[in-house]
């Protein structure tokens, strides 16, 4: 029986029915520096979008470097079947470096992650 | 016994202790139409931002005119006390004319609402 | 420009399109008193449940007797199109006297609330 | 850069500091079979209950054997913290074999998962 984390598809698959979905589902993640925040925008797409099938929502996370327990949980952003595209935008007060995650769900494909470092 | 809606603070309120808490807790509605879809931002503040008091999230409704049951809910949006500022980015379908809603939830100071058309 | 709150259906509805759907869509409550908590049971139906037409979620919201703004958000229970029936229990500690609140929205016949006091 | 399915804790793990988290986050589950239906009964702790800290939301995962791409998203339960107890019961419509997850989230120590066979 394999772990949750185990059966989330990531940006590196590369292999299987998956391989095939991946530019469709994994979130691209785009973090902005500004004086006192960070933008991080997330989307996920081009991909079908009605009430059949679509990206429900997008999660963000982040990786605090050494925070004893990880990670935080930024938002959670959900969106319309049909009307709403999948993208978020945030403005974030971080201080410390670590890592941004984005995990993404579309009813028929399952959960979908990726992740860029913050520096 | 009130019902729920008749407790939702509105831009509109003008006396009692709600009358203070407006600028900071109405939610801010800003509409662009573009090719294919409107962009829709919402957000609130400037307000405060901790653990123990925050915008913790605002969804996004629209009435749309001739629909024989309202309203849709176009998303939901949840903010990381202390860390992520109650503000939403929306990319919309939308091909009928209508109401776009705002709905923000302060721990502290409860539900407040605001509203644009949509023409 | 109805406010947000006057297009929420409520428990009182008694004419037009949307009395014939009170019954399946007016949010049911059941409070009992444990020891030291609450239990509230909050469900919809029997209402139809497939992808296209759902009870999406229920929100519960709290107004306390004497704090100064309210309502508080006790809980947001979303439920899977087709699988999962709009069914919530929660478990409150609750110390003051008050009205419990249920809102919950179908993604066709919009939202619809209903209340209880809590003594 | 690990990914995020490789940060969420699970019910195995053994060493490190998160051991010794195990038991107050994990969350359990339990399913039991009624005739149309699965009641599924998903709770953490005791765990403490504060506005700083505390079990945010637990979101409820189906595999389903044969299906091409798992998992599906049964359901999400936001608590209001110091207020409402992680617990959630779930009334879930599922025709096939496969696995139920839990995954939960304690602002202070992060993801946890656990999964039980549906048979
Ligand atoms: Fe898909
Ligand atoms: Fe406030
Ligand atoms: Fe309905
Ligand atoms: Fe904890």
């Amino acid at each position: 029986m394999k772990k949750l984390g185990e059966i989330i598809y990531t940006s590196d698959v590369s292999e299987g029915p998956a391989a095939g979905k991946r530019e469709s589902h994994v979130p691209k993640i785009e973090v902005k520096k500004e004086e006192d925040y960070y933008k991080i925008k997330v989307w996920v797409g081009p991909h079908p979008n009605t009430v059949e099938h679509s990206i429900r929502w997008i999660e963000v996370f982040f990786y605090e470097e050494g925070r004893q327990f990880n990670p935080i949980s930024l938002g959670r952003f959900e969106f319309e079947p049909g009307l709403v595209e999948p993208f978020a935008k945030l403005k974030v007060k971080l201080e410390k470096k670590g890592i941004i995650y984005a995990l993404s769900y579309c009813n028929i494909h399952g959960l979908w992650e990726n992740r860029v470092p913050l520096e």
